[in-house]
């Protein structure tokens, strides 16, 4: 059964890919073809309307936020699933590495059988036809099985180039394509008290794989990871047990583990010109490959909770500049109302949200209207060995540019954030997350194809 | 607020007190008044009349599966929750030490705070009155509060007691407790192929908090960790993502990371005299106070997935006694057909199910009747650094008696379970789970108080 067949099997699947990613093309036309029809005036208009509806769709289905078992994203369409999406519950996060003397057409076929496998995961099948079941019993089966009769659960895979897939630490252009590095995917630089650890930064690639149901996230990471054998092996990865981020406004505000409301000021779905500005990647930014794709940051970043929880109330709501129990900016208001960083405190003291919060530093209104399409998850890795839970954040963000957006907010919360003495940046990553792939089409085609 | 006062606000909590334990005291009787009340005819017959309505009531309870969100188990009742409770989706389990140089009272009042705080949070309220945020702002709040606005979600926190507890390393009586340590409570010992980590391993108290949300579980064993700051702390911890067991007739069996359907002849809530006699301690075992507890055994079992994912359909189903997509024994029938052991495999060769199968090696009929009350969960803690997943099985079982049950199972399995190929034990516990906490009580009441 190839992808489409699976998808068209169903009604509801082709609702899902009717209300996908906005703009996906008409099945059985490739991207190409489509490119081609937009030459014409019929064509573009065609596709303005289908653009329109199509986002209209998908805010509604995003907006009901976590529909659990029975959300089913499509893998193809204008953007990758797992952005914009509604954040589901659950994450399993991984980096690769490409195996040593790997070639342009091992990555190339890499990627289209992720792709093909990640189509069939998206729609709650097994990797293949043949699954976990159906094949020889004299063979290892394809697909791993404890997903099997699971439904996706809102799974979406995400697929991210990192820097070193272009040229890697000696400086070599493995797979012909360093010239086409988008200039936006910038190294990391170091930030002022960054304590990163090298096995848990970095990466060739990355696989962002989200769920309602952590066993079919899991399920996907390691299935990937099997199909990845003998040219790409698991670099690092990472749990996340639940979501600190809203990306529809139908979601309700989770809390870190700090115990605050977080992401009240994030980017959402339904902010359309916003997101275009601050989250999709333009033709027109330099890199053509990348129209309509965005940019990955991953920070693992590890809290002190038992420090912070020595901190008194007072101390917790300066460093965060919003209220505990509301989530409300420290100027008054409630959980929704814009920060005033004009106001004055109750005793007059001075600000009302100190200048040094959390909130004050990574606000836009602070850094030139720059956002964040965040999307992270709380972890807990067990303790250390004198008994301190090892949690934090998982910080996941998407933006169009790094270098206008993450850089300078965490360059600036870096230097002068309260929380950073509560805080650990321990692990690193950056990704060019291409845009979708065609119906049938594999992620990485506008670069490799 | 007390821990009755919270209880009584809704008529929900008092609901599902009735609901609960089967035979808890009635609300104000403290549990020695109730004793006293049973050596009346008429206190008896009443008190006879009780158990068998609430047990009916929780067995319905309980059939209904994990309702998520909305369910909420009292912590108080003959025996405690967790045990037969409807297996929730997620755990984090928690392995404590007693601080150097504490007292039999420090050991108390941490039971009693514990009991007081887990009280509170399995009704889904913080672990206390002011809770996150209705302190003095000068002071830490009392309850870390990333659980604030969240439903109990079904949580049960169970309390249990290690072979260390009663007698230390060293041979020291440290809380005047070493001549009630139970007969029961062995010592387990070393099993063919264990490859046990100190730091996995023992602990003089366990708390294992299960909930269909794992924020809300992580939020318990973070804030009772909290609370015994300066009396005991952390040794290990372990997040489980997924349950790999059913408890009651209304679940439908999970699959573990081998992608097998686990726990198929698991025993159920339902199964009345099996429970009583396979789960539950009697004071006539030898221990009166550990009348209505059970003994906890946990395992750390990684699997070594990828040589299992490169092991034939045909060798995974030898190994198991099973088949992979019904799991139906390969006696034939389907999941819940008893295995036939004398059966012969088609072919004529030998019997349909291995004698080393695990199946085989595992089931009641092999091992002199013998049952355990399986609530084992799947873990993913990353990747090794040749980028396998640490991944595995969380295995806990509760029982009447190590000795007849884990201690000869697990023996039988060590020497010849065909899946040993694909296993790694590296962690490991045991601990007396005391019977429930009287109203107002607290864990630990019959041996302490």
């Amino acid at each position: 059964m190839t992808d489409e067949e699976a998808r068209g099997a169903t009604s509801e699947g082709a609702a899902a890919d009717e209300a996908a990613g906005g703009g996906a093309p008409a099945r059985g036309l490739s991207r190409r073809g489509l490119l081609g029809l937009i030459g014409t005036g019929v064509g573009a208009g065609a596709l303005g309307v289908g653009v329109g509806v199509g986002s209209d769709r998908a805010l509604q289905a995003h907006a009901q936020g976590t529909s659990g078992a029975a959300a089913r994203y499509p893998f193809a369409g204008r953007h990758q699933s797992g952005i914009t999406t509604a954040a589901q519950d659950r994450l399993h996060f991984a980096s690769f590495d490409m195996a040593a003397g790997t070639t342009r057409r091992d990555l190339v076929e890499l990627l289209q059988d992720w792709s093909a496998a990640a189509a069939r995961l998206a729609q709650g099948l097994d990797v293949s036809e043949a699954g976990a079941t159906g094949g020889s019993p004299l063979a290892p089966p394809d697909d791993t099985g404890e997903a099997t009769g699971l439904p996706a659960a809102g799974l979406t895979i995400t697929i991210g180039f990192g820097p070193t897939l272009f040229t890697d630490a000696t400086g070599t252009d493995r797979y012909g394509i360093a010239s086409q590095r988008p200039a936006a995917l910038v190294d990391l630089p170091h930030f002022s008290g960054d304590q990163l650890e090298e096995a848990l930064t970095g990466g060739d690639l990355c696989v962002q794989a989200c769920s309602d149901d952590p066993q079919v996230a899991v399920h996907a990471v390691r299935n990937l990871s099997r199909i990845a054998f003998g040219r790409a092996s698991l670099r690092w990865s990472q749990l996340g047990f639940g979501r600190t981020s809203s990306t529809t406004r139908g979601q309700s505000t989770p809390r870190n583990l700090f115990g605050f409301k977080d992401g009240t000021a994030n980017l959402r779905a339904e902010d359309g010109g916003a997101v275009e500005e601050g989250v999709w990647a333009a033709g027109s930014d330099g890199a053509d490959w990348m129209d309509g794709g965005s940019y990955l940051v991953a920070r693992k970043i590890r809290m002190t909770i038992e420090t912070w929880d020595h901190a008194s109330l007072a101390e917790q709501q300066t460093v965060v500049g919003r209220d505990k129990g509301e989530g409300a900016p420290l100027s008054g208001g409630s959980e929704f109302t814009a920060p005033d960083f004009a106001a004055v405190s109750a005793d007059g003291s001075g600000p009302a949200i100190a200048v040094d919060s959390h909130v004050a530093l990574a606000h836009p209104d602070q850094n030139g209207g720059a956002t964040l399409l965040r999307r992270g998850y709380n972890f807990v890795d067990g303790n250390d060995s004198l008994g301190r839970l090892d949690a934090g954040l998982f910080f996941i963000a998407f933006q169009r540019d790094p270098r206008r957006q993450f850089v300078p907010i965490q360059t600036a919360l870096a230097r002068n954030d309260r929380m950073n003495e509560y805080l650990k940046h321990v692990g690193s990553g950056i990704f060019a997350v291409p845009p979708g792939a065609s119906q049938g089409g594999w992620v990485g085609e506008t670069l490799l194809g």
